[in-house]
């Protein structure tokens, strides 16, 4: 667990605070539990991770004020987790077998369903501001137009402002939502939360490149996904819309990525030519454009060991390997 | 539309200005709109009218504090209708074409979440109490539950006990939370809240009972459902389950309901032998003692016309043809 290294000893011990706050969580239902208890075990807890830090960013926020919303951040991402697999069909995620191959879209969208309304439920539970559930609810409805845009246009290619505009609904607007709770449940200033609020924007932005790159050259193993899974569901990223912009092969990679069946052949085959290009280049060279962005947003008015764990953190981002 | 009929003028209005809201709800992304209005377009807005009539049941409650939470309800059913579509894979609701089989089970996930989503920002946008909040999760929680538990145990015979506790689970909790949000948010005392609600709650399982039964014996056109849909997806109700303990044809109907592949020669069938029995009959006997169960709890400090649209519209939950 790469990110544990990036924190301060208090956030790292909360994390291991969440994780029991995540079993209870899940443990109003027998059967939602056997379901849950599986997609829930391997996370990497970002949202949370980042969510506490920046609470914690200041001064010390008690546990009571930061666990249920914690809990909550990290149980919305379940559920859209396990709401993504049906989409895309996937096997594994977090290296175990998705609810929806193990249990049909059935049990998959209800489950979903469920921790949505369980994430909202902590929320009102513990008397939260009116604001919290705006922005959860918020992110929620973002990542959902995200992910419909994108499933509107499988197999297309996008322009690159189409795929920002994606992976900002999809992931930047949730990442710096967790910061901008963070900010607002410790009483920060308008302009500290607005600069953490960028800060985990642009954190967000370069998680779903460096993710987009991991999907075609990450280790199976490592990510717990099949590589070129985007590919292979016709979600055309970053990599590939470079590739295709520099590549002497690009009539070969476009009429492989929007043919509309992705054959495991095809996806070494796009791997070697999107290789041949400065399109890996490119994409790290903008994950650390938006990392450098971030890091310069962090406020000065944090404590020392906050900006060194939030700094760790954005580093992390761009130099995981899962 | 029968239940118009059932109400004071007051919520008639009510519910015209409500079609504004709902309309106004799904407008943030054209695309929603698109996949959403005809969805929304066909509903009896039992929930809603529900919540409304018991809101201003003793006194009237400004449409600013009614309209945003009546809008919240019918999104929640909607997205429920909506995700339900996924599992039953039906081709029509409400007499149009599912979200499921129009633009398949990705757009139909996630349409559904975002209508989640959109009635928890309403709740919050609005200022609703916390209570608010909590009521709804927990009926979402309660009709993911009970989702999940008919979905576990498809072809298979339930007793007469999980039947009513499933039910309770999917609607009657749902309409008597309703109930419920309209005496909290017209400040009632807490005698009338819990009576409120346990009439929501015997209307709700009368619901579902009828709700089996036009299943099987209502008219397709006018249900906007095809008939038998529920014994083809395995979910087994009342009117067999009773057939089974009467029917001297008990082992056929028990061998076709279990089977697992209900052709449309099985549907007929199973509506003889049903027919045949004291099914129909009973089933509508104990649709009857829930609803005067209902009207009995009705408590008597509410004003004359709001009990009277009250009982109304009990009898027209038994009396309804869709």
């Amino acid at each position: 667990m790469n990110f544990v290294a990036a924190l301060n000893e208090a956030t790292a011990k909360n994390l291991q605070i969440l994780e029991e706050h995540l079993r209870q969580s899940i443990s109003d239902d027998k059967f939602i539990h056997e379901v849950c208890e599986p997609l829930i075990r391997g996370g990497k807890r970002l949202r949370p991770m980042l969510f506490m830090l920046c609470a914690n960013s200041r001064k010390d926020c008690p546990t009571e004020l930061t666990m249920p919303l914690a809990t909550a951040l990290e149980l919305i991402h379940t559920a859209s987790l396990v709401h993504d697999d049906i989409i895309d069909t996937s096997k594994k995620r977090r290296g175990v077998e998705t609810a929806n191959s193990k249990y049909g879209a059935q049990i998959a969208v209800l489950v979903g369903d469920y921790l949505f309304a369980k994430a909202f439920q902590l929320v009102a539970e513990n008397n939260y501001s009116h604001e919290v559930t705006l922005i959860l609810s918020n992110l929620v409805k973002n990542l959902c137009i995200g992910e419909i845009s994108q499933d509107k246009s499988l197999f297309v290619v996008p322009t690159m402002t189409e795929y920002y505009t994606n992976i900002n609904l999809k992931t930047a607007i949730f990442l710096s939502s967790c910061c901008k709770l963070g900010a607002i449940i410790s009483d920060m200033t308008e302009r500290e939360i607005n600069n953490l609020t960028a800060y985990g924007s642009g954190l967000g932005l370069a998680f779903q490149i460096v993710d987009d790159l991991l999907d075609f050259f990450g280790d199976a193993n490592v990510t717990g996904k099949p590589q070129g899974g985007d590919l292979k569901s016709g979600v055309i990223t970053l990599p590939v819309i470079r590739a295709l912009e520099k590549s002497n092969r690009a009539d070969e990679l476009r009429e492989l990525v929007t043919r509309g069946n992705v054959t495991p052949e095809d996806i070494d085959n796009a791997i070697k030519i999107i290789r041949a290009t400065d399109a890996v280049d490119y994409c790290r060279t903008r994950a650390q454009a938006h990392i450098d962005s971030a890091r310069i947003n962090l406020p000065d008015t944090l404590n020392t060991s906050a900006i060194l764990a939030l700094e760790k953190l954005a580093d992390f981002i761009v130099d995981r390997t899962r």
